[in-house]
């Protein structure tokens, strides 16, 4: 029998082959006698895995060596007190409002520094991106940070801004969770990038962090040793126990990520999944997608019922055609189809002709 | 084949059961299509497996309704941050020190508040515990820390104190990390208690924290609000995302616990092991203990050889008699048997059976 086709945002969907692995290995990894659950952290079988992952993730985004990368836990809701108690020096920080996820780290980031709104969507219901050249930047802001796809909302900076050529000498802050992997990076453009993995990356409890490493060592004195950048850097992620099993699986979905032929050949699967379904809707009476055409995210779909009514009814039906978590946002409502990596197309086929063939019915 | 026996201080040797069923359940529980790591945290299967996670451990460790159970990440070094800014109101704390986690906690918590240092071992090499008595407590500590086992020193207070008894009328703080459900309770001595799991619970990522609820609702303002100990508890452990599969993990782990038994029989094999291999070390000409007797630890057993220079052999040896993880931590050297709830008596049978005949070849 085959899996039912998952569209949950988070966690999300997991590559069968990166389960099947999981699976077979767990009372006893690559003959060590143990579950990678059950090994020392520092024991040479783990640093294995670690050192596997920390190279494999680098490669396929091809992360420079001025970066660290960092495997944190508490998720992008934790970095949004993190950030700024590593970057803002208690002064000044950019924030650029377009949806759920970045106003909540604007709030959050309050706490630390003094925070400067350079630009909001927020009027129009979080539907477009405002254009970079209209951001309000300051001069003197300790950093720039944007979330370039709102999970909830469904917007998506199809590429990053360019802060020098907008005048800020500021580095980018990124909070990439919902893209991250599912498209290449351009790093000269930015400072830190932060995610947590429960999208395209493994379960939910690690965060990846991609930091310059010019930017390490500024922690406010009241930062958590534990998040304070500088010290898990230099601690090769282990200052604390780090998420071993969650490490661990992020390693193997890399490796999957690797034998799909990198991160080039996922984004063009990832477009042209989401173009199938934007495609669709936007051919549809029943079904509409609130986004501007231009920024819409091709990880998280939102979409609605003109009529409201059938809410459930879609849901219930889809559950029986084995298309699993398609619920929206509780503050937004309606539906939303997340289309991570692992996601293949035929999901996305098997969604639209669900999708059709209800239309057909309740028109 | 039999799984080797494996000795790690943490992560740590896990239930052979729930591995078992971990594997068969990894790409459907339950008839659901999905992996718990692909669960929305906030559908209805997670949330039955996180209720049944929290009432398990509950009844286990007959924790009172005053008590709030909380899901969080960062391990026990994050809570050496996350206690003193949500407990200390930045004044004043007691610390008693009794090894090198008791020690790491105070050096912490001095970013946050201003700490006494009760009472210390450390003159004696941290092989002794300091008695209740002789504790300088302060009249003004919004708190009394202890650590009630160190995982690396093996001392280990097998009573908890009573800080009323001793003229304080400040909640008593626990880091009982590494005996976190080895031994019941005594909660009415407790204001809060916080562990990491990768000991007697669950995989490394999840850190379980029991905190009487009249002391929530006091965190410092640069609380990070995934921290705050209100928030999370308010929230039910879901403000950010939790570690979902370790929850999971934990809440096969408690069951299996209880049909061991429960705490109490646990508590029992656990006397049984340790004396086991205390009684061989102490009438060995070979090994030695450096703990006082009255405080040894029953989870982690540090041990010395008074030859230095077998320790190699020593511990070769033990790897080709399925015996892993036996070397001691890395500033002290010599040897370290961790003998959570996951070891078996045979366990510590097969080792005192190898350390008998490795003394007797090289005597």
């Amino acid at each position: 029998m085959s899996r039912p086709f998952n569209f949950s945002a988070g966690p999300a969907t997991l590559p069968e082959e990166v389960l099947q692995q999981a699976a077979a290995e767990m009372l006893d990894w690559h003959g060590s006698g143990m579950s990678v659950m059950e090994m020392s952290h520092r024991g040479k079988e783990f640093m294995s895995i670690y050192e596997d992952a920390e190279s494999n993730i680098r490669e396929l985004l091809e992360v420079p060596q001025e970066f660290s990368i960092l495997f944190m836990q508490g998720g992008g809701i934790a970095e949004n007190a993190i950030v700024p108690l590593n970057l803002s020096g208690g002064q000044k920080a950019d924030y650029v409002v377009t949806g759920n996820w970045s106003n909540r780290s604007q709030k959050e980031a309050r706490k630390y520094c003094s925070v400067n709104l350079a630009a909001s969507n927020e009027a129009n219901g979080h539907t477009h991106m405002p254009a970079p050249a209209s951001w309000q930047l300051s001069l003197d802001a300790r950093y720039v940070h944007v979330c370039s796809n709102e999970t909830v909302h469904g917007v998506e900076m199809h590429e990053l801004p360019d802060l020098n050529a907008l005048g800020s000498a500021a580095p980018l802050v990124i909070d990439f969770s919902s893209h991250m992997a599912s498209r290449p990076v351009d790093w000269s453009r930015v400072g830190l990038a932060y995610g947590g993995a429960q999208k395209n990356v493994g379960p939910a409890g690690l965060t990846l962090v991609f930091v310059r490493k010019n930017l390490l060592g500024n922690a406010l004195p009241h930062c958590p040793t534990a998040f304070d950048y500088q010290v898990v850097s230099s601690n090769q992620s282990m200052y604390n126990t780090p998420p071993t099993y969650a490490i661990y699986i992020a390693g193997l979905t890399f490796k999957w990520m690797k034998e799909q032929g990198g991160i080039s050949v996922i984004e063009q699967r990832n477009i042209a999944k989401a173009q199938l379904l934007y495609n669709y809707i936007d051919g549809s009476d029943l079904y509409i997608s609130r986004v501007t055409q231009d920024c819409r995210s091709r990880m998280n779909v939102p979409f609605f019922l003109r009529e409201e009514k059938l809410n459930d009814l879609f849901l219930a039906g889809a559950k029986e055609h084995q298309l699993l978590q398609l619920k929206g946002y509780k503050t937004l409502g309606g539906m939303r189809a997340s289309l991570y990596n692992a996601m293949p197309l035929e999901g996305v086929q098997a969604l639209v002709n669900y999708m059709r063939a209800f239309e057909l019915k309740h028109a």
